[in-house]
């Protein structure tokens, strides 16, 4: 999974029928501070997420593993809202 | 999923069976105000896409989660036509 | 899918047991105009092409969609040779 | 597989049922020799990894063939902690 | 499907137990010449390679296709051990 910041939302009336009701959200990539990275992609929101939110997205076949994605032709759904990562000095 | 332009359609006599009906479109990936980035990708259609339109590609195995596309041999399918996409102000 | 160019052919006898009696090639990468781009692939051939041949190539999971690859180990599969690539001017 | 070194933890309060009680550790890739490359990931933890630990990553729909993980949204995760990596000189 | 050089082997004592008795090979990508390119893969092996190995290699959820790899948290297996690559003069 890789982090990023919603920064947008998709607005799109003629879609397949397995996107209706999901709201589609723009995420810009970002690194574990918050530091815009260079890909974007638009993901389905299954926790709530709103503008702003620093969030955790899963891609690929693992983004179908939701109550709202199952069995959509989705492939980027954002799993988590991110509190907190906690980086330690790495001894080894 | 990603933002594409369409710029153009594939004509394949010789092709796998189950790619016989499907409407292969050329397109063209953007960022969210539709500039050009670099890759394209050949995406069959299941909106009605047409040339010059805005649209959101899905990818990978997501890509045969619709009607039109599914058990084919089809890793990107054109999933909707974008009406807009609305980047607010962030204050978080 | 993606565009590419038969380049090769290749040669193994020690191979996984499904590998057995399919064709692979080498595949270049290409553009809609057919000029060569960065990366290759090995490819299993669906639909006769041949060296010098113009294709569009499926991969990931959808590239065992077909009846010569399904259940095989593999990732990339010829699914189409290319007749024309139209592109029109964009009004939009 | 890739190689990586685990550098933090992620801690997500509001996330999909499906992550609950999984351990999402903040993985840097890194080469054979432990060098740091460019990309990170997050992933689940599913060998007992700590920070610190130079471990074998698993992505994709893979990453859903553990106890752990299967059918949750996951596209990465942890399935070893590294001993040595062997590299020997190659005459052919 | 990609080209690749085994240059080692992966020891790991703390695994998945899907991973038992499962050879991990450190392989480098080549081009078709055998020339080294940048990325490697950490795969198992499926047709008794060994190092210096010119290989095949199969990743996504293709890697799991084989009887050696099928329902194990593996995205890369060495499907093929290269005789030669074929290229001719291409005139089309």
């Amino acid at each position: 999974m890789i982090f990023a910041k919603v920064i947008g939302t998709v607005v799109a009336t003629q879609k397949d029928k397995n996107l209706d009701g999901k709201k589609l959200l723009l995420c810009k990539e970002v690194d574990h501070n918050g530091n815009p990275l260079n890909s974007y992609h638009v993901a389905v929101d299954a926790v709530q997420a709103g503008e702003g939110s620093f969030v955790l997205l899963t891609y690929g076949s693992a983004a179908r593993m939701t109550e709202i994605t199952k069995n959509a032709p989705i492939d980027a759904v954002i799993t988590a809202i991110i509190d907190e990562v906690d980086i330690r000095k790495v001894s080894k």
